[in-house]
């Protein structure tokens, strides 16, 4: 069989040296540890059909794999499968002026993607993991993160598409036309489906112009009702880029991992924002203290109390994650409610204007059911953003009913009849 | 088999009279004439359940009907189909105002939709057919129309959905998270389906923010290109709502029809536009000469010029309409190209923003197929907004590849095995 993938891709890209297999072995939180007999590294989307072709008529089931920054277990080989890199697919088309569009491939991460792109315009997207997620993946997870509240989420942003379905076919959209109803939406579908329909080879995103004066500020607050409110009036007033809560324990945390200055009056809450408009927007935002970056030396400073929220929690132990959706009315008596569940340390963070908490819990390995079965009791969701993965799947029946799944089930045999892709990630067990 | 409906929806809402069913066995425009043994009109999702249920033991096939409105063929018995109407569902729920969203049946229009939002929300979508045009049928087809340039189409609405599949199970997904990654996107997938995966029954929508002060332009313009220009300069500007051209020749065909004045300098093309900000906005765009509304009425009478366009044509003769996107490099040249082929009268209007056109022939029935290949040489989509249904799918490979239509059939047959809703839409014979 190996010798098999090596005559597809070349024998220097058939990975099997155990060490060097090691690092796409585990995702970066050490949650998630599998094994593979290789990981086979292909250089175009013709080579990636025939190592889909190739698996799919030996009976190997295949895990595919971008910057393996996911948070639910979605791309590692827990159960021995190969693992498909498309790290190689790396290269950046032009920007297309016109549409404001530009065509990459899925090994491409969102910090390249950025650079390539700027100044003129702007990925409309942004996370933590910029510099290792791909863009593969984060269209195969239908990746949000934190400009959301301003352009949508990747499905958002996807004008086109190229992909391997489970059959080894190469289905490839990519004009990137704005209007076009010519069958059903592959794109949108692909997005989000967690590499269990197709392999992401390629991608058309549709760019956007970038913010004419970015102010970034760190906001303290009462709380999370204060937090949401603060949001509000700031939207009613700029475009925001941005609205990131912090918890006052999470902050904390972040100081002491990295050293740093309270930035900011202490309070229960804090607010990372970021809109597009003049300082004095934050005038008609009700805070009890704030601190506005005036460079972006100081712009990265605010917002590593943010972004080294995972980081921080990782180094005091492995958390158990959530990213749940509330709907708005219940969102603070959520956070009040959560922190009082199990027996261990819960930071919570998050997307607030979108409703997206980031819930992790620290010492407690029974917490799982009582979380999740707490956020769909509110009507919201279990995965804003990280998908359902090998994670969530146990829990996918409290959000989605039977028929749905079924139905699921029926596409993933449509697109994927063998059952070769990810065959342990999304769908609950039958 | 009309007991056995009769049974599910009670006899009088199952129509056998020729005369009544008569009005649902032709599309409006008079091109798309079939029959069908009955008409069957659900009152609730549950009934269209046990409908379709019973046709798919019964192996009777049904076309799903809203307000047969479509431009395509889509929603017209042509094979002697059972038509299931969804105008019974006509219930709008209440405006969830933190949210800014509703939910409502599939049967309600998109003029009660938008009476029932306003003043304080708009539902982001305007086409000249919203008082027949039902949101069940825009979801299925995912309409674009006016405000497309700024909102996007259906499926960006789109917040939540629910639905009947071809196996008679009911999907519902209504909660409208923001965010919200458990599994596939069935919602955006049934979006633009065209009645083939499922039956509509109904949906939740992201409504938007009305505009604060809509000015609307009829201009003057030197041609397509020049038009281009000028809503390039506009969007720059302001936020644009709506941005339609007209060519002379249609100009001049509405105000036969309807005895109307010439509005503007007569001109080679005229831009309908509107946006939301201060009047003088108009003085960044370069145009020949404009006119502006002052009021509501007047806003109307400039309207007209664009929204009768379809009533003008149809008036004339039984146009064979296109609907076409082109990237926008070759947009101008299409123009001149398109109006050159066949031996017919050429009318091509629409939503110029979005590359989108709207191309109807008239006096030459055998100008599709030059005209289809014309715009797949040109990159573009065959269809823009209107989708496939029966009129297009002949030449739905142009634009599609083998690979895709075999991933199109696979999730046909995944969603709808017995192949009984609408199966003679979409998907060309194998």
């Amino acid at each position: 069989v190996l010798d098999g993938l090596r005559e597809l891709v070349g024998a220097e890209h058939v990975l099997v040296d155990a060490d060097v297999r090691a690092g796409y072995e585990v995702d970066w939180t050490g949650r998630f540890r599998g094994a593979t007999p290789a990981v086979v590294r292909p250089a175009s989307v013709d080579e990636v059909a025939a190592v889909v072709a190739y698996c799919r008529a030996e009976g190997i089931a295949v895990v595919p794999q971008g910057g393996n920054t996911g948070l639910v277990g979605g791309s590692v080989p827990l159960d021995g499968e190969v693992v498909l890199s498309l790290r190689r697919l790396s290269s950046i088309g032009p920007v297309d002026d016109l549409a404001g569009q530009v065509t990459m491939g899925a090994g491409v991460t969102l910090g390249a993607l950025q650079a390539a792109v700027a100044p003129g315009w702007s990925a409309g997207l942004d996370l933590a993991a910029r510099d290792s997620a791909t863009i593969g993946g984060m269209v195969a997870t239908n990746a949000g993160g934190t400009s959301f509240v301003r352009h949508g989420g990747m499905r958002a942003r996807l004008a086109g598409i190229e992909a391997v379905l489970g059959d080894g076919s190469i289905v490839r959209h990519l004009g990137g036309l704005a209007k076009d109803n010519t069958g059903y939406d592959l794109a949108g579908l692909l997005c989000g489906s967690e590499g269990t329909l197709g392999v992401v080879t390629a991608a058309r995103l549709q760019l956007v112009v970038p913010p004419r004066n970015v102010v970034t500020a760190l906001c303290a607050v009462d709380g999370v009702e204060g937090a949401l409110r603060a949001v509000r009036q700031l939207r009613a007033a700029v475009p925001v880029d941005a609205a990131e809560l912090v918890l006052d324990e999470g902050l904390q945390l972040v100081r002491t991992h990295l050293g740093l200055p309270q930035p900011v009056t202490a309070a229960p809450a804090y607010l990372v924002l970021e809109w597009d408009g003049a300082v004095e927007a934050l005038r008609s935002v009700e805070v009890l203290d704030a601190v506005v970056a005036e460079d972006e030396g100081r712009r990265q400073a605010l917002w590593r109390y943010r972004d080294a929220q995972t980081e921080a929690v990782n180094a005091v132990g492995v958390p158990h994650k959530f990213d749940v959706t509330l709907p708005p009315p219940g969102l603070a008596r959520f956070v009040d409610e959560v922190r009082t569940l199990g027996s261990g340390t819960t930071i919570v963070f998050g997307h607030v204007a979108d409703g997206n908490l980031h819930v992790n819990v620290l010492g407690d390995d029974d917490v799982d059911d009582d979380v999740l079965r707490l956020v769909a009791g509110y009507g919201g969701s279990i995965s804003a953003e990280h998908g359902i993965g090998t994670a969530k799947k146990r829990w996918l029946h409290l959000v989605r009913s039977e028929a749905e799944i079924a139905a699921f089930r029926a596409i993933k045999r449509a697109l994927d009849p063998a059952g070769i892709l990810n065959p342990n990630v999304l769908l609950p067990p039958l």
